[in-house]
């Protein structure tokens, strides 16, 4: 049984070792040439992503009650026609808790082994599956094969490595002996790790893959089976990746039910009965904070995981030129119109410019340059770059924070011609300007593409407000322009003060919100932004416990 | 600053190897002979204690309101008369608050060091703290000077040593090097281990030191600042290692703040408004199930890490001789009046008796056997085993179960003279015979020493029982006899698929209800009897978070 852990030690062990240096490391490509893959993949996956359109998607889960499937292609607007089964949440459940016993007791190796083949099974699906990401969520091509691929793939093999390495330093079994005032007394002791139940994990409709492999994998490492519930206008990538799981679990011997799909509607959403149900143990999700706050305090049965959404900042303050500074920005603003959990929405530069290498840049200058770069680049790479939108109001609730009394409009939102999909829904970045006063518009997550540059009276008050709103609200990434050095340095300070990771110049470093696996800790778990860090100790370590038996050797066998 | 850390190293090194090979090792001295201890160490500790007495307990701690003390020793049943500063719980939060940050920035291995400092500052003070421990939890001096002395000193450095393990394996800091389609670019990643707030530390009456001095030390040597709030009858021992943690720090250049006393009485209890102060961002909990439960649901803003109380089982299926048995389980009963949460309360045993080597013995036969070794045991070793009690309604509680008409009386609960205390308050040992249909007289911890003979159809019934009491009621030990190898094998199993720990044949391993530091894992967390283990990796990683800072080095720094 341990035979694929065999097989794949050798990745495994570089994991480990990457986790413990955490410089750059990943054994996935991120690109899609011809180069690091074979002739025919892309065409192979994208026909094997076009072979679901329009047809019953087969999983052969228990509890199936009829068949639901609502996902429409951002890019064509058109539905995709898939039908996946829609299967009783206490059907999907039951049979997860009936597959944990044995699945517990094949022993760490067998499922580390098995949980790596399963990488192995997702990354020889990663062409199909970034079709799949592109047509639910709206991803460019390139993002959905290197983010929601190779990225996702590298955060799932971290998750392993940890659980791997949490496990690791419980022994099989120890023999113990003293003397309590007699002679020696020998007790052989065993220790049994136990995964703690049934785990769900929750699946965002932007990014399916980001959070959810580490969730996945963390928790089949541990042990602990998996129901996964995707976001019914993002099926299709998870359904894939939890099809090629199950098929895999059952050439090695297990039960598919250690993995399971729990489809619903947007009408009918099934998230609660899931997450509440008695037997599941540990939820994983990803979403909004409101929902995320409600499952913390929701589900005192089962460990809650969340990563949720902050108020990204970036504070400017220097640069040593102003076209790098304006294309990171640009880029991050406008890369999947900035649905993602690490975009800056809020800019906060001093109200009388900043320093750009021996001259002063004021904040029209900024502004308008980052408006020019945006413009730009819409113009020159809109479908590589913004890809598309699956929320029909997400250009509306842009619009209408451009008509805020207190706004002032630099860029308004729009969209761009996608010469391939005609029908695309696309958003451009907005880019507004208000005071720090003004807290109540930009304080809190406005999920696309929307920037608020935002003036205060100086570099430290800039500085001030970007900590104070991700100590209060949270933050997933946040920014800093600087080269002041001994500034910098108290900025930075400041920043993990507040609990929240920052990036320092990023100008190379493109786009500007990439978390690199094995080397980035994505998520405090310490601010209003989420619970959960992908991946440390605690990520993994709270998903198991371990029950020990020990049993005195008879005197007679202990000649001592 | 480090100093400290280099001193201990090659203890914290032992314990961290100890724990991860899990045979038996300490370094403190479970015996308080003076071939273990220097000429006059226990004189000079027992004179520390009395020192005390009748006096104010100076601790110099910011908000004192007041004054109180109400502890009683169980031994003379005379007030202590030592006087506690009450302080405000916000007072004591805030100043822990205040702490914090230099705390945090002095780095693992000086608060690892301080820890260790910390650890033999409470080494040097184990006799003053028995004689504490014994006058205020009636614990008898041997036991308060191995249990409550080396045994917990020992969960501390455990405690310690996994903290230790945990930050160790995240790096200071890292080169990111990688391209992002264009020259390499280079990123200096630093890592900051960040607390996550204000600890509450709540430890019990009977036992204060055992889970009280690991969760003090992880708290600590994570970067959480802590306050204790010790059982109003047991605060004298609590308080003396708090006043020797002050000094510590204090001598090592850091705030005393970083450990307080909160005393509270049992009139007007403080519990709550520490656990459920909004700075407070962890409890630690020893105690009632009912009062564990409600922290788990009612303190949202804190990690909460609770030890309560389960339903202890021993099933009897087997022996080859029954007086090593009936030793073994009469002391286990008798042991400082059976208030230790590895206690056994309920021998499941079959109806129609099991074998005893080559003989068949019923029932009957072991019910009288136990009874006559606890008559014997406490006749000759009542001062030196039983000890005393606190709580004045035990005998009360154990006569009123002894009256409800499903039972049946083999030994009525009484009282033992102690020849140098004769106004101590002893209980002995109560054992009752019920049907296993009487689930509810013995399906709940009945604090204190009362044994259930419990009468089953047979060994598979009995172990039924057992596992089931302890799946739905929680089990913080369990305890199995048998020689038939094959059936205990299963047995066993039945225990783990519980989530029970077991403990089985134990002979030797004298008293059975203790449990090893670095060995044994202690509460799985797994079932209602509480919901952290003593000492596991979850138990030390949930205590921290990793905010981080990468910068971007300029190329011109950066000529690959």
């Amino acid at each position: 049984m341990s035979e694929l852990f065999e097989q794949w030690r050798g990745r495994l062990e570089s994991a480990v070792r990457a986790t413990e240096e955490r410089g750059y490391w990943s054994p996935f490509s991120e690109s899609a040439s011809r180069r690091h893959h074979p002739d025919g993949a892309r065409a192979a996956g994208q026909a094997a992503f076009e072979a679901c359109l329009g047809q019953r998607f087969e999983l052969s889960q228990p509890g199936e009650c009829d068949r639901v499937g609502e996902e429409v292609s951002p890019f064509t607007q058109q539905p995709l026609g898939v039908s996946y089964p829609r299967c009783s949440p206490d059907a999907l459940v039951q049979a997860a808790r009936a597959a944990l016993p044995a699945w517990r007791d094949a022993g760490v190796q067998a499922r580390v082994g098995c949980c790596m083949e399963i990488l192995g099974a997702w990354e020889a699906q990663v062409f199909a599956n970034a079709f799949a990401t592109m047509h639910t969520a709206g991803q460019t091509f390139r993002m959905a094969f290197a983010g929601s691929g190779a990225n996702s793939l590298d955060r799932g093999l971290e998750a392993v490595a940890m659980a791997w390495k949490a496990m690791s330093t419980v022994p099989v079994s120890s023999v113990f002996r003293r003397s309590f005032g007699g002679p020696e007394v020998v007790l052989d002791k065993r220790y049994r790790l136990v995964p703690r139940g049934v785990a769900v994990v929750i699946s965002c409709g932007s990014y399916p893959a980001w959070n959810a492999w580490p969730a996945v994998l963390a928790n089949l490492a541990t042990g602990n089976p998996v129901v996964v519930k995707p976001h019914p206008r993002t099926v299709l990538p998870v359904a894939l990746a939890v099809r090629a799981a199950r098929e895999v679990l059952v050439a090695s011997g297990h039960s598919p039910d250690l993995i399971s799909l729990a489809v619903d509607t947007l009408a009918e959403p099934g998230t609660v009965a899931l997450a509440q149900h008695p037997a599941v143990r540990i939820v994983d999700f990803t979403g909004s904070p409101a929902f995320g706050a409600w499952l913390q305090s929701s589900c005192p049965q089962a460990q809650v995981f969340t990563e949720t959404a902050g108020c990204n900042a970036v504070v400017l303050e220097s640069a040593l030129a102003l076209p790098p500074v304006g294309i990171a920005l640009a880029q991050g603003l406008s890369i999947f119109s900035a649905q993602m959990c690490t975009a800056a929405q809020n800019i906060f530069v001093p109200r009388d410019g900043i320093r750009v290498g021996e001259a002063r840049v004021s904040l029209d200058e900024i502004v308008a340059h980052v408006v020019s770069r945006v413009d730009g680049m819409v113009a020159a790479h809109g479908p590589d770059l913004c890809g598309a939108v699956q929320d029909p109001h997400m250009a509306g609730r842009l619009a209408a924070l451009g008509d805020e009394p207190r706004v002032t409009v630099a860029r308004p939102s729009g969209t761009y011609a996608h010469p391939t999909w005609p029908q695309a829904r696309t958003v451009t970045p907005a880019v507004l300007r208000v005071d720090a006063d003004a807290r109540d518009l930009y304080a809190r997550e406005h999920f696309g593409p929307v920037a608020f540059f935002i003036a205060c009276e100086d570099r430290d008050h800039a500085l001030a407000c970007a900590t104070r709103d991700a100590r209060e609200h949270g933050a997933i990434a946040s920014y800093l322009y600087s080269v002041d050095v001994a500034w910098r340095e108290q900025a930075v300070d400041a920043f993990l003060d507040a609990g929240a990771s920052v990036g320092c110049n990023l100008l190379g470093q493109l786009p500007i919100n990439y978390a690199a696996a094995y080397s980035d800790f994505h998520v405090t778990g310490l601010d209003p932004a989420g619970t959960a860090c992908l991946t440390d100790l605690a990520f993994v370590a709270r998903r198991f416990g371990v029950v020990q038996a020990k049993v005195e050797r008879p005197r007679s066998e202990n000649p001592s």
